[in-house]
C-alpha cells in the first residue's frame, strides 16, 4: 500500500458502468514527512475519502476490485482508508 | 490507472482467438499538463476509444481481462474510459 | 518477497472492515548486510509480527489477500513470516 | 503488453510438467523504430511464435496462464500474438 | 520469467504452515553471459532446486502460488525450472 494525499479527481462520460457514482480520485503520494514523493496516481474511491485527505491506497488489480466490490470493476488502485496517524518508532 | 492520449494502432494476424474484433491500442501517458511523459504502452480497447481520444487505462492482468469480459482474454492492460476533465484542487 | 525490518505502524479510522483487529505495519526494505535499502512499505500484518522484528513480505495483491484470509480484505502487501536466518553461500 | 523481437530460447530439463511441450522464448522489447529497448525477457510462448518474429507479449501472471490455458502452468510472461503491422498517426 | 542462480537460503520460524519443508531461497539474477545483474529476490522453491542452479522463477503472486499448489500459500515469487540451457540466435 502507499501513503497518499487526495489533490483531485478525474471525471470520465464514457466508461465502465460498473464505475457509475464512484469517484475517480487523483493521489499525491507522500513521504513520511508528507511531503509529496513520486507520480500522482489515479485510483477509484472506496471509502468516500475527498480532496485534502492523507489516505491509504492498493495499487494492485486484484486487491483493488475487492475494496470495490470486485465484480465488474476494472480498476488497478484504489483508496482503502483514511489515515489518522502513521508511527515510527 | 493511467492517463494517455490514444497515439496509434497494432494489428496482429496471429493472436488469440478471443482478441478478435477488439482493436489494440498504443496509448503515450501523459502528465497532468497532458504533456507526454514516459514510454508508450499497447492496451486492449474496452470502450470504443479512438486515435487523439484522451483516456483512463488500467495496467494489470486481472482488471484489464475484466474490462473485456474475462474469459479467455490474456491481456495485461485495457482502455477503461474515456476522459472529459480532470480537475486540480 | 522482499526481506525487511518493523520500523512503525500506521492508524487509519475509516478503513476496509476486514481490516478491523489486524495491525498495518511500516516495513523498511533491508538488503543482505541488514541495511536500509529504498523507500518504506505499507503492508498488513499476517503473523503478529512487532516493531524490530526482520520479517518476510509479499507485495503482491493475490498473495497478501490469501495471506490474511482472503475474502474482503483488499490489500497489495502483508507480512508472512519472522525471519530468524539468512543463509548466504 | 510489450512489443518485442523473438531472439533464442531456454531449456530447462527440470521444471513444472504443464510446459512440457511448450517453448521458453526469449525476447528483446522493442521501441517504434523496432529498435531493442531495455533487458530480455523470458516468455512462454502461446501462439508458436518463432526467432525473428516481432511479437505481442504480455508480462502479468494471471494473463500469461490464461493464454496457455491457465490450469497448472505458473508463469508470468507469454508471447500472445504475432505483429504485422503498428501504426502511428 | 527471470534467469537467476541460487546463492542462499532463508530461514524463517515464524511463518505462514503452508510454507513448512519448503525452501525458502535467495536468488541472484543473472545477465545474458551469466553475470549478476540487479537485486537479490527471495523466492520459494518449487522445483527442489540448490545452491549452484541456474534456475527459471517467476516474480508474480498468482503464478507463484500455482506453482507450489496454490491454496494457501501467499506468495509472490517461485523457482518454477533448472535450466539447462540457454540459446540466442
Amino acid at each position: 500500500m502507499i501513503i497518499a494525499r487526495v489533490v483531485g479527481n478525474v471525471v470520465a462520460s464514457q466508461k465502465q458502468l460498473s464505475h457509475e457514482g464512484k469517484k475517480i480520485l487523483l493521489l499525491q503520494p507522500l513521504d513520511l514527512k508528507d511531503e509529496p514523493m513520486g507520480e500522482l496516481v489515479v485510483a477509484l474511491d472506496a471509502v468516500d475519502a475527498g480532496v485534502g485527505d492523507r489516505v491509504l491506497a492498493v495499487q494492485e488489480g486484484f486487491s483493488a476490485m475487492t475494496s470495490v466490490g470486485h465484480i465488474e470493476s476494472p480498476i488497478d488502485a484504489a483508496v482503502i482508508g483514511v489515515i489518522d496517524l502513521v508511527e515510527i518508532e
